[in-house]
């Protein structure tokens, strides 16, 4: 338990401990006792699982869970033993981290890291193998920064952040407390700033930082560069899945998630509890209200002021049909022209609307 | 030869010499020696080249080369030595691989390598400098641990697999005998997995293991995440390129083939056999059968049941073409409805076939 | 000054000094002295901003900053001490280099690094903490190989280059003088070169190289890849952002630049002084002519032959708007051809272009 390998059987916990430490209402034997969490197709016998969606209540029948967490409107849904949650997605994702705790710092610094004399670690913090840790850096309480990790010049690190292997956090740059990062992010890297002289791009040297709040989750291979003069922010609480590039002088609001291998130009502002879906791309210079979902692998060209939902991508299908209709889109506008010029009167669509 | 520098003359064989190795039929004179493989346009006297698109059919009158790889319907095309093969492309490879064989393991533990006690390393494995082999990890038999590496706690590296430099293996994970891993590669970071409450995002710790089966490749800068509950699968000889996503719970099918930036969502399952291009897109918790074809820069909304290609990129046009006819994009609904209400009684277009 | 740490004060110039190194002429009082770049609504007194877009002029009347930099055009429009500039954009990138000069190299190997003995490293070069440079590499002078970073056998770093850390150079590839890699930039892996046979996919070796010239910026976790046969070149003067990739045996023309998650398929040839935006797709086996700017998440299929931008990328709308919409792009063929058949005779619009 508690140690860096996942899976694998956890604690032996009955419903009623359980419950003590998470809250929530034990329905059947409180005493029945479970070793880990497991979903409704593959649960055995010693193993709790859950119904947070209401499509999977046909699974319920058939699962042979030792017992269930459940929302109160499914409460009579079985006769296993359960856990009644108001939340209970939120109360599966609790359970699971009461048998897989996250392994807790090593304190101390490995032989074969590299501190700097002036940084300065935690005593309870933990630099792993061949980390190194550059002139004025801070690493706070508990954190982890793991193997081949680099921490710039000045840069910091908040309590119980942990840092996966072979993270880079630039110098100058900020990472909040309770982060994670994960293997290959890269934090504040130089944005992308040239003016153009005479045929040649002049680099325009990025002295901002990226700055990260607390709670923040980075995913592997994700970089999020640093602010040409101003910061780069990304507030509490945001989760950047893998492979997403978030560009300089961004802001991503409190609570927003950004799904893997999505792009944000640069100075674009999103707001907090946005949801930003796999592959899209943000221009620059652009802002985001509050609230806003991102469908997968749309392309954002223009402010959103209205909370909702906002698409582009455009739906596969057979390639020959695809060649057929696609075809017709570099004549769309002058379809569009004959199918007005053609309308009826009286025809219902016989009114522009362009 | 066998050092990491590949091109270069390789060692001096004659046809006989490659056809005793590699099968194929000498046609003309089978003492022509060679040195190294290159292109129609490129290959000098010493060389040998390769015609396997019958669209190069009119370079191969002006090939400076010394000998050529060809299919048995192009024997006599040409009057140059030649090896006639079934599959002159796959010969291609394997005579390339004659030429520059891959380096073998060197047999030892770098003595900046921190490998834990309780690791199993074999003997005849590789581990680089500074790489980092954490505890119960396994390592097998001329296996390659590159510059940098991190194998975490009970991860296990196949026989005779090769981790370039700088690859992540998290803790638990799985990869198979004969796989290639390219520099930068994360394997079984946590899948991107949070419930919300109360306008807060919580983690639900990843307890699966990402398991990557034999002779797979996976290239540079490339993340597959770790299972939430369940393991994330690669099956045998799957082949994927540079900067692709691979999501947690996905499962890929034996012998496809990912194309670069690729993204792949939670809980997707590609079958064998198919082909997945550059920039393509796939939402979470679909199925593809056996045999699809996905199109550059596709986004897949839905399963597939069919093999067949698939498609979804609209092609480039000029811009100013692009701006007026994307435009109507936002009035398709409505023309579709005026060309279809102006349609003329017998006109072969007029059913509706929405 | 000089450190790694980005931002904060820099030293105190005044106009006169600036003017005398980055020439310009100067307006008001010379005498005026600043201690830094910031934008004209974040810059205080002690501070000189710029003017480069004639869209912000109306921000200059009420900048706080002590200095401006602005075109002739703008000589007259405010009355705080000014530096005219022809190129304000370009002034104010020299004039942030000014104040943030970049850290030069620290002569000499960190104890930790491994250098083979038979690598040449210039006794000027910096070669930082576990970082690893292997046989036969060679690394020139004032270059700073970062921590972390691996040199591959027989490889080449040129004069004046940074390597940030833990960026891979494959052996025997070949960066140029002046150049600018970040942190997980991946240089040589292996192109994505298989053949298929019965049902299996074989590796071709990819013994060609990746050539980058002179003053060549990579971003972080781009992934540049070796050539199959031959090189996969990237000109002198090419500005890549981060998470791009570039497939083998591409050829990047001089001083074009391509921007965050692009993808560029193998053999693509791109002109000189190009611009590809972010998250656009090229194909391979194309030619891309000198000139051309690709717009954001474009889709380009085809060689381009005539300068000017090219777009493809399908801007976002609501998505109930787009559901309705896009789902027509399955008829859109079926539209046209009712479209063109209900056009009145006499109709402008009537005369099938198709």
């Amino acid at each position: 338990m508690a140690t860096d390998t996942p899976g694998g059987p956890g604690p032996r916990l009955t419903l009623r401990e359980i419950a003590a430490r998470l809250g929530g209402e034990v329905e059947g034997d409180a005493g029945t006792a479970v070793t880990g969490v497991a979903t409704l197709d593959e649960a055995g016998p010693g193993q709790i699982t859950f119904l947070a969606n209401p499509r999977y209540r046909p699974r319920l029948a058939a699962t042979r869970a030792g017992a269930v967490i459940l929302a109160p409107r499914d409460r009579d849904a079985t006769a296993i033993a359960r856990i009644v949650a108001a939340n209970p997605y939120a109360y599966y994702a609790r359970t699971v981290a009461l048998f897989h705790p996250p392994r807790p710092a090593r304190a101390g610094v490995h032989p074969t890291a590299v501190v700097d004399p002036s940084a300065e670690v935690a005593a309870s913090a933990e630099v792993g193998p061949h980390a190194v840790v550059a002139a004025g850096a801070r690493v706070g309480a508990r954190a982890r920064i793991g193997a081949g990790c680099f921490v710039g010049e000045g840069a910091a690190v908040g309590e119980d952040t942990v840092l996966h292997p072979r993270v880079t956090v630039y110098a100058g740059c900020v990472v909040g407390a309770r982060g994670i990062l994960h293997a290959g992010a890269v934090i504040g890297a130089d944005g992308f700033g040239m003016a153009p002289d005479e045929g040649r791009w002049i680099k325009i040297p990025q002295v901002g930082r990226a700055v990260l709040g607390d709670d923040v989750e980075v995913g592997a291979n994700t970089t999020i560069d640093r602010g040409a003069l101003g910061d780069t922010v990304v507030e509490d609480g945001v989760k950047i899945d893998n492979q997403v590039q978030v560009a300089h002088n961004c802001r991503i609001g409190a609570h927003t998630v950004i799904a893997g291998c999505a792009g944000i130009a640069g100075s674009a502002v999103i707001g907090r509890h946005c949801q930003v879906g796999g592959g899209a791309g943000i221009v620059g210079h652009i802002t985001i209200c509050d609230g806003v979902t991102i469908s997968g692998m749309t392309f954002v060209t223009k402010s959103i002021t209205k909370p909702g939902v906002y698409s582009s991508g455009l739906p596969m299908m057979a390639h020959a049909d695809w060649l057929r209709n696609a075809a017709q889109m570099r004549h769309l506008d002058e379809i569009a022209k004959r199918a007005r010029a053609a309308a009826a009167p009286g025809d219902p669509h016989g009114t522009d609307v362009d």
